[in-house]
């Protein structure tokens, strides 16, 4: 069963296991800071297929056979996978595990995504609905930047508060009980479901600081509905603010007494080198947070380095059409708490 | 708790229920065949706004503003809110729910979204993880047909097979127990989530065939896993195959030795006179089966006209972008079964 603690906060009493997780990133960001935390590395911006689209498709497909694989699950004993992306329609979900055959529940959170689709898997494995299910998602450089921006080959210039949209997928298999005794236990505690949150920002090219109200309210949520503190944390991290972003959390935490200035850590600052790699404001993309948390991240829960974490996952939920049309850019975060045991 | 039965089947013990709900509909569909069914009519495409995307974002806003109306509870009771649509980056669920404080989580399942929501807004009832929860969807024939086909003022002409994006919304809040005594208890008692399946249609202008194999899979699915029959069953909805996929259904469901014809409605053919009203195969889009749900067939069920249907809503995961790369159609459909007690 799942309790409800305060208003927001949502608290599982098995607590569903990371039966097995895994990663795969592009050329970029196999350069970058935590380049030997990922599973897999894909040079070619097109997979070998035709198309962006389709290059990305095949990104959440050898995601989710990896993290089957890690699991000891076959595709069959997995109940249900939730998966979204960045794509019009979320082909890239739709698409890449369309051979899969297992049950399907599209989600749309943008880069928010991978909390969500956890949030949603871990329910399922909670309520008996599923004794497996998958979270994952992607982002794909090329695709984002054609379909979002401009084409490639324009060669736009990019603002200094414009963030790079990481090439990669994560992928989690959430079960009852592991059935892998080779890593260590990873657990789903609790979890805080976003609220829309649109403070009047309508820069498209400065996601960070309209994702950062999101950010900070589902964080304040959670601490007041638990009596948390930063303190009880090995590290929170959010994705993806990048440096804008970071630094208005950190602000607008401050107006409500809440400092995590030492445990926090940004995905989208930790994937890319902003100097060195011309990244700009950092890293972003449903793929960025995703392929951080399912290497770094849950890597050193796995040794132990970390014991008790928090994940926030932010998108911007606002189209090329709406930005145009002059409305602002309403975000959302979704929290989850992961503990090791 | 919610048990699995064989394969693909879930079934929710405690049986959430429907604690209130709402239609909305354009000037066409209160045209059309169940036209007095609806609880509000917007004979203006635009509904007061500036473009055809905030008037489709304006529908879901009074779809959950009725809705919770009907429940009797307020937006602060209401724990989360499923909803998704067919827009690039769901922007009219985005920003139609932005302004409710309401947890949100988007849900992109094309025009299978109305089921998807109401499968996802029953677990989390269910769970525990919500005491009420919110499932909805919408479509707009103005803000679809420019972005999946041609700007309206081009006048394209359409195929014989191609279906009419119905302009609606419904909404519908579940609950542990209604709070609201005055209608008949209505329960949501098993669900199936489906598969992806793609036998290959590559027509963007006819969805009936694409999706019409995802409602077999599902369909046939359901009765193995629980025994149950056609007959068991006062109607059985799909939601929309039109006139053409409802024909291919019939001969799927034929082949698996299934017949629900004596008992099948398609609310794609039940909101819109094809001859009369010129809809060619008949209505489409996530707002067709969820203003169908939301109005005549609840509403029948609060009369008592229906003890027990399925509702089976299907939805095309393709994007025009796929379409012009030369991809098929993968198709999905969920599956709900109701009864009033």
């Amino acid at each position: 069963m799942i309790n409800r603690i305060g208003q927001y906060t949502i608290e599982f009493e098995n607590q569903p296991e990371i039966c097995g997780y895994a990663s795969i990133v592009g050329k970029k960001e196999s350069e970058g800071p935590i380049k030997e935390w990922f599973d897999k590395i894909v040079y070619d911006s097109h997979s070998g297929k035709d198309t962006w689209e389709q290059a990305e498709s095949d990104l959440q497909k050898q995601a989710l056979d990896m993290a089957l694989g890690k699991a000891k699950i076959k595709s069959n004993d997995c109940n249900m996978v939730f998966s979204g992306d960045l794509l019009n329609q979320c082909i890239s979900s739709g698409f890449g595990l369309r051979d899969f055959g297992i049950p399907f529940l599209g989600q749309y959170g943008a880069c928010s995504t991978m909390a969500q689709s956890l949030i949603m898997a871990s329910v399922m494995i909670e309520s008996g609905a599923a004794r497996y299910a998958g979270a994952m998602t992607s982002s794909h450089f090329c695709s984002a930047e054609r379909q979002y921006r401009f084409p490639l080959e324009y060669g736009g210039q990019r603002t200094p508060t414009a963030q790079w949209t990481v090439t990669g997928s994560g992928s989690i298999i959430l079960g009852e009980k592991s059935p892998n005794p080779d890593t260590r236990c990873k657990v789903i505690k609790r979890a805080v479901i976003g609220k829309i949150t649109d403070l009047g920002v309508t820069d498209a090219n400065n996601m960070g600081a309209a994702m950062a109200p999101a950010a900070c309210e589902t964080i304040k949520s959670f601490f007041l509905d638990t009596g948390a503190s930063p303190d009880d944390y090995d590290a929170i991290f959010t994705g993806d603010l990048g440096a804008v972003g970071t630094k208005l959390l950190h602000e607008l935490l401050e107006k409500e007494n809440i400092d995590i200035r030492n445990k926090h850590k940004d995905c989208g600052l930790m994937i890319f080198d902003n100097k060195q790699q011309d990244t700009h404001a950092g890293g972003s993309g449903c793929g960025c947070s995703a392929s951080v948390l399912c290497s770094y991240i849950l890597k050193n829960m796995d040794s132990g380095n970390y014991n008790k974490i928090l994940f926030i996952a932010t998108g911007a939920l606002m189209s090329p059409t709406s930005c145009q049309q002059g409305e602002s850019i309403p975000s959302i975060a979704h929290l989850v708490e992961i503990e090791g045991i």
